[in-house]
């Protein structure tokens, strides 16, 4: 039995998210499971470091499979590749050692969100962009944005999902806004994120940056540990999982 | 009468190019003109700077129509993207003179055109860009544009459309190469274009960045004045109409 390691790019736009589900519903782990039932004739679960919404892309998921097969990995590659619809992407097959899990293993994640800030939106860029037309101020979100950065509790920016554990303190090692002409770019890494944490973060300071939450209002919710306390959450087209660390 | 002139995005996929058709196609110039319609009841043309092909975008596309109308600008614009799909978009509406014709009066365009070179396409990319795996040796690449560059006749690298004047002399003021990790982007304007002739440019100059034409073959190619001396057209998803000037 040999452990494959995955890295995944794909357009979630046309995508029911990453997990597959019950109501046959096009999802990214169906189109890469749907390969290996091809390849090998049988069900292979492919595991991922996480599911990404409806709608959320990804330039580095990171997934695995076991299966016993004397297929190197370039042809592995090829064979997703060939038979991958054009929106999912295989990037990269490595075989990994015997214990690497793609969820349990993962140390690190970084997502991007990128925000238009334009007073009109835009048709090329409008699959991967929250279009945001209010100003905002650069500086004060980077301020606000240093309360996010360390070992905090987001009780206040994490939507509940019954299905994951309760604990809600992670650490974000780097929250990072960049303007560039009319985008605004977000990284965020972390040890590990919330259900919806990254886009309820990015919602909330652009409430701040556009001068609808004052300045402080970051710490104060954080503080709050209480999820009606943040902003909203960003739309999901703007956000991206671009890599995975182990 | 007045003359209003519009600059306008669109992604292309969705289209079956700038103009209007008479079997019922989604068209950019279609869609202009439905708006139009809905705003004054009746038929008024939207004249383009020039065509653009199915799958070819625009970030800066430039057209005109004549109304009698005492509506403002702001609100024209705001009446044209609140009707409008939104795979594109009108980034201006300004007043012109009563001269002013986006077509005739047209005197520099600049294309851009962006591959993607690595060995896998992309799925977030797919529909912005030309996917070539081959190696690419830029440093070549650039030399031979220089070929292209001043008053030329560019016979071999237009594809022969019959609504079109024949003349195939222009002045290409700038091509440029730029390469940014796995994108390389080229830039190129001119007094004016050909029909495809940015496409076959680009893909001669692929051809001979991987080595399928020797060094050299940019001048001999234009020298020939022939289309079959030339490469073959990159596909259209690459090209994106970036500006007009006056």
């Amino acid at each position: 039995m040999k452990t494959f390691k995955l890295t995944i790019e794909y357009d979630g736009t046309g995508f029911n998210g990453w997990q597959l589900q019950s109501n046959a519903k096009r999802t990214v782990q169906g189109e890469l499971e749907a390969v290996l039932f091809k390849i090998f004739g049988k069900r292979v679960p492919v595991i991922g470091s996480g599911r990404t919404d409806s709608g959320v892309h990804a330039r580095g998921q990171v997934a695995h499979f076991r299966a016993r097969t004397d297929m190197p990995c370039d042809e592995l590659m090829r064979a997703f590749n060939h038979n991958l619809p054009p929106d999912v992407i295989v990037l990269a097959v490595e075989e990994a050692d015997h214990q690497f899990h793609a969820r349990l293993g993962a140390r690190r994640k970084t997502y991007s969100y990128s925000v238009l800030n334009r007073p009109f939106p835009s048709a090329l860029l409008r699959r991967q962009c929250c279009f945001f037309p209010r100003r905002l101020d650069i500086h004060l979100m980077k301020k606000e944005a240093a309360a996010f950065v360390g070992r905090r509790d987001f009780s206040s920016f994490a939507n509940v999902d019954p299905s994951r554990r309760s604990d809600a303190v992670r650490t974000i090692y780097r929250l990072e806004i960049r303007r560039r002409g009319d985008m605004v770019l977000f990284l965020v890494e972390a040890n590990g994120f919330l259900y919806k944490m990254v886009r309820n973060i990015v919602g909330t300071l652009l409430e701040i940056g556009s001068g609808r939450f004052p300045p402080g209002s970051a710490q104060r919710m954080l503080a709050a540990k209480d999820r009606r306390a943040a902003g909203v959450a960003a739309v999901p087209q703007g956000l991206c999982l671009e890599n995975v660390k182990y």
